[in-house]
């Protein structure tokens, strides 16, 4: 079967077709500037050329219908016809409480994706844009949903509550959700095989460590904490976002600026994390791996203070699982980065984890790159959410 | 030398008298409502019963009168004049980075704790107004401040820089000072001796956990990392306060109760914490201890979720500095509290760490509570900050 994986943003649409059979990617590609002037499709049929369209998209409909036309044109289209795509699977940011693994898409769904809407304001409705445009284009095909927040939902009440009035969670629903949950739930399922022993006997840490970045705990196969909350903003100090902060720290910039509580939100969304904290710099680690090795000072200082917060929440994530087997690695960052990856792991010989330098030259591939008397086995795993979204979407619609 | 310690706020001031030879208190006491009806003085001569006096004190200075008032009086005095009073030792919260250990009060010191108000803008003005009291009832006698950030002072960067653009550090001074200095040090260093090791040799978690509760690593002597911020707002789930949150909430709720961030900032340190999500039982851990007894299920929630987060901050701790040698605890609820000690302590088996139950049963004493065979020797050390301004006074004074 042939999957039509979707990732829609408010004025974006990621897409891949894959072939559910070979797990292969036939096609992948990006609409850009839906509703904006200067909007363009790109894409690329496995094994050729991007191809690359400016043509005016002034809804996702129209950008859906160019998918389509992508997929199917003769020059670079790579199936005959729509019938041969037999299900499509749309990534969810927030599934809030009510979904706890993958659906099939029906008006109830769609209803309770609205409900939860509140909880991610600027991606559920832009995701649910997304499935009525292939509702509208593909009449009749089978969609699934995969929620973001689903694999976390695992987690005890001592993990996702905070120290809040009990009634702010059962009015507002204010809780820690956790986000990039296809990826944990993707790479610590691959760690399980990887390791070759019972996921019920296996406790687990997985770092997604790219321009967001998340780590989790996942004990007997699921998850039991993770470091991104209400929102994607909490945890890790990320590409642009400031992670874990002092919660009156948005009061005093307020003051301080004399700015809106949106302005602070932004500032900690767009302008922070090790982007920020490198004077501007760069959010990308290639450039602070650089800039780091040059002895660029904010450089350093965003770099050091990356790898202590992963590695204080690796720590933390051992204590809440009392002990730890295997660390994975994943993401831009986490698969790509063996100067990223070198600075934590050399900080974790408390708990016996040894890497061997040699095996962590490795860049994009699964492999060890513990040393073999290594307490801890510290694993690369690189991620790969539309497969994972398109096994769940052939699951539900075999 | 006698040596009055002096913890001023807003509308209270408490202190002690006491003998720097013997290290014995003399006599302590508490004015409240200072300017305020129904103002009144109550102190407890050692070994003698309280006395409550019921009198206007319309500012500080009548405060500080009466104290000495009570200090010297016929009937219940403790020291026969004002001159026998050697020096006196006050408790400054925050000291910013200027300062990074106990000063002699000048007017430049005066103007430097000034310099720093806006970071604690409730604490530093009524301390400073209780050092100008002081000066003015006691001329001539050498003041000493004592500030509760400075211990935190030797944490470095990666430490103590939030994930926010360096320039707000630079500008403002956002970053993370942490409080209850006073208490880590002189646990820290009390510990070094029940230890009889060399402090360099040590690395020592400290949990001051009362109804404000916070944690530090202290690595050869020296705070490495501590869980308040750039206010105590952040870390521990406390009493009332939330301790760490996803920043967004912040944002979040004001939108959702149409309020303003001084009443959300008022909510996180007031109403959040074990009181709030314990609905409002108890913010004292005597009655939340009873309500889990009794199958409370909000008592359950509190106590589990602030559990919980000691435990994490401990693993998080064990990672920053490497490993771990022993654990204090220490303050209302880490002294007396064998209950929430053993709930910690249960879950701290991943580094080898034994509770033993018989020995845990102590209150309001040093002892060691773990068994012989434990790997991290865990500790019950009461704090003393009085005790530890006064010798920081007298060093100071001598």
């Amino acid at each position: 079967m042939k999957i039509l994986v979707i990732n829609c943003g408010s004025s974006s649409l990621k897409f891949q077709l894959i072939d559910s059979d070979s797990e292969q990617v036939i096609c992948k590609g990006l609409c850009e500037r839906i509703g904006i002037d200067g909007s363009q499709i790109s894409y690329t049929p496995a094994g050729k050329d991007k191809v690359t369209v400016v043509t005016p998209m002034p809804d996702h409909n129209k950008a859906i219908e160019l998918v389509i036309e992508a997929l199917t044109n003769k020059d670079n289209g790579v199936v005959s016809s729509l019938s041969e795509i037999g299900a499509v699977g749309h990534r969810i940011v927030h599934g809030g409480e009510k979904f706890t693994k993958s659906v099939v898409i029906t008006e109830e769904v769609i209803k309770a994706i609205e409900e939860v809407s509140d909880l991610a304001p600027l991606h559920n409705p832009a995701n649910l844009i997304g499935i009525r445009a292939c509702q509208k284009v593909m009449p009749g095909v089978p969609m699934v949903a995969v929620f973001d927040t689903a694999f976390h939902q695992t987690m005890p009440q001592d993990a996702y509550l905070y120290g809040l009035p009990y009634s702010y969670y059962e009015k507002y629903g204010i809780r820690r959700y956790g986000f990039h949950g296809t990826s944990h739930s993707y790479v610590s399922k691959r760690a399980v095989e990887l390791l070759g022993k019972d996921a019920k006997d296996l406790k687990l840490i997985v770092c997604h460590l790219g321009n967001g970045a998340s780590i989790s705990a996942v004990d007997g196969g699921k998850c039991v904490d993770t470091s991104m909350g209400l929102t994607p903003l909490e945890g890790l100090i990320m590409g642009t976002r400031s992670g874990d902060i002092d919660p009156s720290v948005v009061e005093f910039i307020m003051k301080k600026e004399n700015s809106t509580v949106a302005d602070v939100t932004n500032l900690l969304n767009k302008k922070s994390g090790v982007f920020g904290l490198s004077d501007d710099l760069s959010s990308d680690f290639r450039d602070l791996e650089e800039g780091y090795n040059n002895g660029h000072a904010g450089a350093r200082r965003a770099v050091d203070a990356f790898v202590y917060r992963v590695v204080k929440y690796i720590g933390s994530y051992t204590a809440a699982m009392g002990g730890v087997d295997a660390i994975c690695f994943t993401a831009g960052v986490g698969e790509n980065s063996g100067f990223v990856r070198k600075l934590i792991c050399d900080r974790l010989g408390f708990i016996g984890a040894k890497i061997d330098v040699e095996a962590n030259k490795v860049r994009g591939e699964e492999k060890t790159i513990s040393t073999p008397d290594s307490k801890v086995t510290l694993l690369v795993v690189p991620t790969n959410e539309e497969l994972a979204i398109a096994r769940d979407t052939v699951a539900l619609c075999k």
